[in-house]
C-alpha cells in the first residue's frame, strides 16, 4: 500500500510523529484485508471481532512532510488462535526501511465477547485458500 | 476546563494544528456535560443521540507546545429542537482569546436514528433545572 | 480526491467522528495543492506560511466504516489578502452530499510571522496562471 | 497521571482504539517530565532532541467511553545512551491492569541531528539528582 505523510501528521521536529505509524500499520492491514477478503466486516459477518492484544514498532529513519512511502503487510501463519501481521515501511523514492513492527490479534465472539481458544473455522478456511 | 497542548498536537510551524480545536471543543462540551448532567451517556440513556450537524471555529492566536489554556463552554438556549454550544479558548497565562466557535447538534432516536422535530422531554426537563 | 473511511475514524455510533472532516478538508486542499502547484512547500519556498484563521463544516449525512467518498476542493477567488477554499464531500457510490464547508487562510512572512496585508506576488502570479 | 477516555477515542466496538495508547504513554511521559524536569523543552534547551526508536504495548483489558484510568510512568536506568520508560495503565475504579508497554529514545544533537553515542552530561546530571 502506498501512503503519503500529511501535514497534520508531522511534529515540531519536522518528522512524522511516532504514534501515527500505528495508524499506518492499520492502513496496511485494512488494505491487505480488502485485497484478500479479511476485512473487519468480513470477520464481523462471520461472528468474530479481532482486537489487537500486542503491538510494537521499531523506527529506523524518519519520514518528512509529503514524503511517499510503501507499507508492506505480511500475514504470518501461526498455530495458536491468533492473527499475526508483520509490517515494513519503506521510502518510495529510495526504498530505505523506515520502520518495522508487528501486531497480534485474538478472536472474540462478536456477541458475547468471549475469547476463542481455537482458530475459528472461517479463519481456517481463509488460510487454506490464501496460504501456499 | 483547563487543557494543555500536547507534543503530538503541534504541527511543523510549532503551533497547535487547527483541526485539534474541534477536539478541544468536544473536551469542553464533555466537561460541561459531566458537570451539568448532559453527557453522551445521560443523553443515550434517555433514548437519544445528538450528532453534530454544524461546527465552526475562528482562530485569533496560536497555542504553542505545553501552553495551558481554558476552554469556556456555554449552552445557548434555542427554541428549535437543537443543542447549541459556544466555545471560547483563552490562554491561561494572559487570558487572551485564542479561538472561538460554536456547534449545533440535533436529536435522533437512538434506535431508529429518526430526527426529533420537537425538543425531547428529557432536554426540556434539563433546561428547566439548569437554565435561569 | 478519493478517500476511504478508516476503522480508527469511526466513533461508537458507527459513523465517522465529525472532527475528522477537518482532516479530509486538509487532504482535499493538499491534493489540490499537489495538482496546481500550491502546496505548503511551494508556499513556504516563496517566503510564506498560510495559517487557517477560520473553518466551518455542515454535516448532511454520515459516512460509515470503509465507505468511499470524494472530496471536491474549490479555490474561491477573493480580492482580500486571503486564501479561501470550499469543500464538498460526496459518497462515491450514490453521489450524495455528505458535508460541505470552507476555510480561510491568511499570509504570513515565514520568518517574522508578520501578517501580509496585500496578496503576495507569488499568489498573484499563481492566480494569473490558474484562474480563468 | 489520571486520564479519561474521550468520545472521539472510542472505536465502533465501543472501546478505546488501540493506537491511542501510544498517545496515553506520551501523556504519561510528559507528565513525568513536567514533574521531574525532563520535558521536551528542558531537553531541547540542553541541545538535544530525543526521538522514539522503539515502542511496544500489550493490551490486557479494554477501556470504555468516559472511563477513568491511571497512567504510571517509570524511568528505567540504563547504561547505554538511551532513555527507557515503562508504562502501566490501570483502571481508576478497580485498579486493574489495562495495558503495559515501554519506549526507547535516543539522543540527537538538536542542530545537526547527530546520534550521541554516550549519555549527554545534562542527562547524567539529571540522573544523579533524581535516581536514588
Amino acid at each position: 500500500m502506498e501512503m503519503r505523510v500529511r501535514f497534520n501528521e508531522v511534529d515540531p521536529l519536522g518528522i512524522t510523529w511516532h504514534g501515527h505509524y500505528i495508524r499506518y500499520f492499520e492502513d496496511g492491514r485494512e488494505s491487505f484485508g480488502n485485497r484478500y477478503g479479511l476485512t473487519y466486516l468480513d470477520v464481523y459477518n462471520n461472528g468474530l471481532v479481532t482486537p489487537i492484544v500486542s503491538i510494537n514498532c521499531n523506527y529506523r529513519k524518519s519520514l518528512t512532510y509529503d514524503e511517499r512511502a510503501i507499507v508492506e503487510t505480511t500475514f504470518v501463519d501461526h498455530p495458536a488462535a491468533k492473527l499475526l501481521f508483520e509490517y515494513k515501511i519503506f521510502t518510495l523514492k529510495s526504498n530505505e526501511l523506515v520502520a518495522e513492527g508487528s501486531s497480534v490479534q485474538v478472536f472474540l465472539d462478536n456477541e458475547h465477547r468471549q475469547l476463542q481458544l481455537s482458530t475459528p473455522a472461517f479463519i481456517e478456511n481463509w488460510k487454506r485458500q490464501h496460504l501456499v
